[in-house]
């Protein structure tokens, strides 16, 4: 592997990512994040995510005792038919109308537990429903995608602590999963096995970025990850969707969320922000051999709990960079325990 | 226009946004940052910046009373010639040797004043120091491209409060720079004229994203504007490059940049966060009569001077979303004083 700065290509996206690793030893002085309290209350009764509590506009949560789905109160997309037409006034000025639903799935009533601190049986129950409301918007005529995704932590953009996730389903598949598909189904017209399927067996003989594995789940630190401590978590067999996992596979999913978190918070002692989400194929009904369910970790932390990377100036305006290698960083994640959550200690 | 949500299409990306204008009277719960303190002193004996000062190794900057370069002491990218080869160990396994040379620009020895707050003369001073280094970068065999940019604001990754602003130029040339010319050589050839001039023709018919202008730059938000007050500064000649602008030109263009730096200080009464960078044609020698020469600025405040928008978990994992639309953002920035500064008056 080259050791002086280079770019590394992610076939996925088709985009480079700039890797300096001998950067890594930059003093920060710049902004430091607030560490997430250590101790939250199992209920909390200003919270609008707790079981009973009141919500936005006066709805009252029931008095849920496992996972809890409802309506985003603030979508950002809306199913109402509208009578408006896409618009294009001037041929660099294209919009189109984009309908669809956004839903909020609390993890369980325990305001204080996050992924890595649920037991597998809770995580499964979790994966469930995520998968049962992938297949239930995933029907309706006029949604084309179902993103899945968790925001966690302040720093993250997360404006509840609670547990949660959510999902947001529209009528046109967004950017990057419209990339995604793209080089999916370029790879497998030429190779005619998916693409992710060759890239995790190479990534299983080389071992250098492998994070955890089970039966059916790989998680490593990819090739070309853009995030410090970025993390893939990739189905093993041909799942291209959630509803396409049996119970031993939903329940090895759980398996694999429950260490990849547990790693995690682990690395610096602290709840660990990210943002996480699933690629499933789109939601046409169609089989999508060239397309492996999966999940990317995107988390900002960089080299403690309060200092993160930042994605600005030089990222937004010319492509990605990062310090450390996604070899390193991968290392790092193999060294800390993925069973004992180190809050449990003390 | 669509008044209910809808994506718009970024003709110089090939990227879509989520628009959501029903979506700005979300209350936020969320993390607030802090903010920049309103009084700087003059000179710092602490900063790395100032004049005279030592910075990271001992070395000392001069008794600059200009604009004051120097080499980054922690370079993203290095110069040096190494013997490594790009190395491709699998197909999904691509790596690149990339070398470049990273500089820094003060814009002026005092610790206290920003773009907004320096004279015409001052920024001017700036403009050229930026068109001299990218002359010099661009001249060298190993360099593709030369990015210009400023990180302003700790919420944007900027480490340290005196102006300074970064030039980070390398041997390919980056994503973003290359899907702009891509997408501006494709109209070109179709079209025999420079996208943007297109563009701003219309959007100087429209009116209603114009934020300013003057006889050689215009400002406005674009209709597919990623960031809430996100502005596109573009030459209204056919320049592609900083050096291709008269000393006019460039008195303008320091006009410009003081005038969009006084409104954003102003909407929020604080000196506003933003990443900002020139799209110059590659450095490559060749004429580029597709390329009109701009500027981006990204400024992440949303809503005060506190409270900033967020691109996790759906942006990251999907695409951007934003909840004001950019004719409104264009309409509450014209309605702002250019030419005072919220600080002066009091
Ligand atoms: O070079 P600086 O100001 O120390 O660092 C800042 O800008 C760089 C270029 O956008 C980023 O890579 C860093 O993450 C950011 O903190
Ligand atoms: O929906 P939330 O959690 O209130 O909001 C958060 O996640 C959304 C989806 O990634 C983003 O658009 C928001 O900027 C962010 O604050």
């Amino acid at each position: 592997m080259i050791t002086s700065s280079h770019r590394r290509f992610n076939p996925l996206t088709q985009d480079w990512v700039l890797v300096s690793p001998h950067r890594s030893k930059r003093p920060w002085l710049g902004q430091v994040e607030k560490k997430p309290p250590e101790l939250l209350p199992g209920y909390d009764p200003d919270c609008y995510l707790c079981p009973g509590n009141e919500r936005a506009g006066g709805i009252r949560n029931d008095n849920y005792t496992g996972t809890y789905v409802f309506d985003n109160d603030f979508a950002a997309l809306l199913p109402e038919v509208t009578h408006q037409k896409d618009s294009q006034t001037h041929p660099l000025m294209k919009a189109e109308v984009e309908t669809g639903i956004c839903r909020v799935v609390c993890f369980s009533p325990r305001h204080d537990l996050t992924l890595p601190e649920l037991e597998i049986s809770a995580i499964q129950n979790v994966i469930e429903t995520w998968t049962r409301e992938s297949v239930d918007l995933a029907a309706r005529e006029d949604i084309a995608y179902v993103q899945v995704f968790e925001n966690k932590g302040a720093v993250m953009g997360c404006s509840n602590p609670h547990p949660h996730s959510q999902i947001w389903s529209q009528s046109r598949i967004p950017n990057e999963p419209q990339k995604e598909l793209i080089s999916q189904q370029m790879y497998f017209n030429e190779n005619h096995r998916p693409m992710l399927q060759d890239y995790l067996t190479e990534e299983q003989r080389l071992k250098e970025r492998l994070v955890t594995e089970n039966d059916h789940f790989i998680a490593l630190v990819p090739f070309w990850a853009i995030w410090p401590f970025e993390i893939l978590v990739s189905a093993k067999s041909n799942a291209s969707r959630l509803e396409d996992l049996n119970s031993s596979q939903v329940e090895a999913l759980a398996d694999i969320l429950k260490r990849v978190t547990i790693r995690y918070d682990n690395l610096f002692e602290t709840s660990f922000p990210y943002s996480m989400g699933f690629h499933q194929a789109p939601a046409d009904g169609q089989p999508h051999p060239e397309w492996i369910l999966h999940a990317h970790f995107y988390p900002p932390l960089l080299r403690s709990a309060t200092v993160k990377k930042f994605m600005v100036g030089y990222e937004m305006l010319a492509m990605p960079q990062r310090d450390i290698t996604p070899e390193v960083a991968a290392a790092r994640l193999r060294e800390l325990s993925e069973t004992i959550h180190y809050r449990s200690i003390s």
